[in-house]
């Protein structure tokens, strides 16, 4: 029937997720702030993840803030970040479009091994703030769920006629960047209480 | 089975949401720009819809853009906006936390009839834009799908300490609030094409 996980196919794909996301801890691609839970969710019966993201603040040269392809990414960072890792940027240089300062949340891909358990971790995620999350594909190897946190903001700092905040404001904006990014990490933080058992 | 859905209760659903649909017309709660789409969707065999918002650009005071509880809408509309319509609040009136210039995409909850019409939605819409859209419910009466264009931003005017735009660069905010609005309308567009079959 239609959206029945085969198992076989479903532990094939979490070995090699598993295998990827070891490699990508190796090489140094692995986000610092999550790999414990991504860890834990590898320890449970019922999910796996296949990509995820702990939060981050970028500076895109981009026409809208959410775009992906047609974005230039001039700074990105996993933590926090300080007012002089932007100000040069945003002062001395002219964007092809705009600037915007994206601080965003978690995001994670779950690959679950039945429709019930997708169901299942959607509540549990969503009660702890994950209100964007939904299964996204289903297939016989897995239900994919998108769990997303709603902390996401973007800041307008500069078009193509010139700056659009106070430069006075630049350190307010920035603390508000930093707030949202931990914010989010917050609810990271939730839902390891969720998925690793203490000893 | 988990995830089958019982017709008669989908149907009676339908009914029910269908009714309210009507009733919101004549109290003139319905968005107008979205009532020819959800009269279409209702016309198919597969989905109908119980909640819908075609994008609206909101200025709201609260800690963070995303809130909804804890924030406090200032003014409101479905469709774009002129500088004079919040220059006054922005400039004579200070904000408990921060106003927001919120633009926000289309959001819509169908329910589908099954889950392989469900997962059909969700393939079909993310190509058009609606990127993240997601399967949210399940249960016997019906697969609930939160269709959502990813066309969103929020501007950040002034906070407790003051304005922390650019007063001259008001008028270019507003147009790109208005420009992410008009995205969002013009996916919308992009789903009636879908839905509503030419005569």
């Amino acid at each position: 029937m239609y959206g029945t996980v085969r198992i076989e196919l479903w532990k094939k794909w979490r070995e090699e997720a598993y295998n990827r996301f070891i490699q990508d801890i190796e090489i140094g691609y692995a986000d610092h702030d999550i790999v414990d839970l991504i860890e834990c969710i590898f320890q449970t019966d019922s999910y796996f993840t296949t990509s995820s993201c702990s939060g981050r603040i970028t500076l895109i040269d981009a026409l809208y803030p959410w775009l992906r392809d047609e974005a230039y990414i001039v700074f990105k960072k996993h933590t926090p970040i300080e007012v002089k890792e932007i100000e040069s940027i945003v002062y001395t240089q002219d964007p092809l479009n705009r600037f915007w300062l994206v601080s965003s949340g978690p995001i994670i891909h779950f690959v679950a091994n039945s429709l019930e358990s997708a169901i299942m971790l959607i509540k549990n995620v969503r009660s702890i703030g994950f209100k964007h999350s939904g299964i996204i594909s289903v297939d016989d190897s897995g239900i994919v769920v998108e769990v997303i946190s709603g902390t996401w903001t973007s800041f307008l700092l500069k078009d193509r006629q010139g700056l659009v905040v106070d430069p006075s404001a630049l350190p307010r904006i920035v603390a508000t960047a930093n707030a949202i990014l931990l914010e989010g990490k917050k609810r990271l933080q939730c839902l390891k209480t969720l998925f690793c058992k203490r000893e």
